[in-house]
């Protein structure tokens, strides 16, 4: 499908999103206004708050692993991190006001605008294959799977274990975590193919590895104790 | 051995810790003070961090994984919270001001007075036994040995991944956590056991689990994985 792509200018920008970059994601030759989450309309009907946390995770640096005093800055555009030092300090982020290990995880988290955006786009993809998901409108159907193929309800599994997630996870939470998280293969890529949901425990276990990191790691752990 | 078990009536009571339920553990007979940890006499002194780690885990509610600001009162003495909510509020102690899932974390860590002093002496001999540990005085290794058996260097292994432990990690922090932690093989036991040292790490992704359920779980994911 070809998109329209005409850069959203009017957007509000923040401190921490200073750059022009948004763009159009509807149908080239759209009519009607120009939108740069039209496959998210549906859900933020029904779901307010599993689309804010689609843009939200695809788009921003910050995860809830790390909501601390000391995390710095709260949701930096992730592209905005990969400008250097003194390109952030002429837009008024000082990176180096804050410690190193923030900085650090900051810049873990960089990703360009169009990672972001494919990522915000297979989420949400993978969040209609979940059981018990709502069905996209027709409209939405046709824009997901003309990139990533037919949406098969129950066919989204947790990136770590891989068992199938429940849409209905996504209302629960467990001291106030909501139990479906946003995880990532390879800790520091962002790109769609990394990217995906997990159970809570799992990617808390999963923790800074690599799912094959943890998978090795788990065989060890049965090779030694005797459980294999 | 055969232990004073004289009440330590001149401690100090702190609003969180308000039975007079401390008793000197030194051998019977002992000439000097009364003293409650006589076995952390050494640790105390080459390693105080160390010590101070043993006696607040095996003694009070709390852990660093649920330091937050909704978390209740900090350092309350597990024993405490054996008592009822009416026993404790005419101690001043006002459960029914807390948030329910702050109460069932309290009462989940709730012990007798002497699970924990066994815990606490428990922790003390794994420690010695860890690779690259100071040695004993001879006096608190053979105090610990006639309860647990000879200490052998290097033998301490983690909780959870059964690898050795390394007094060194006691000294390395990572964001500020401690790479050695208490952990319980069972969450809601308290006794020598069913508690061990894990490495952070492990004890993360163990979570709320058992250790045996975090063995069947992690199994079921390599499992599913294709990864056995």
């Amino acid at each position: 499908m070809k998109l329209c792509g005409k850069p959203l200018r009017n957007r509000a920008n923040s401190k921490y999103d200073p750059l022009d970059l948004h763009r159009c994601f509807r149908e080239d030759g759209h009519s009607g206004k120009c939108e740069e989450f039209p496959y998210l309309r549906h859900l933020a009907t029904c779901s307010p708050k599993v689309a804010k946390k689609i843009m939200r995770d695809s788009t921003k640096t910050t995860g809830a692993a790390w909501k601390s005093e000391d995390a710095g800055p709260n949701r930096i555009s992730r592209w905005v991190m990969l400008l250097s030092d003194q390109e952030l300090n002429a837009l008024g982020i000082k990176m180096d006001m804050l410690k190193p290990i923030v900085v650090s995880k900051l810049r873990d988290k960089a990703a360009t605008y169009d990672q972001c955006m494919n990522v915000a786009m297979n989420l949400t993809y993978s969040t209609y294959g979940m059981a018990h998901a709502p069905a996209p409108t027709p409209e939405i159907k046709s824009y997901l799977e003309s990139f990533f193929g037919p949406i098969v309800g129950g066919s989204t599994v947790c990136l770590v274990c891989k068992a199938p997630l429940d849409y209905d996870d996504f209302a629960l939470a467990r001291r106030g975590k909501a139990e479906i998280e946003t995880a990532h293969s390879s800790p520091r890529s962002h790109t769609a193919k990394n990217v995906g949901f997990a159970h809570r425990l799992c990617n808390i276990a999963q923790g800074d590895r690599s799912v094959k990191e943890f998978y090795a790691w788990i065989k060890t752990i049965l090779q030694r104790t005797g459980e294999l």
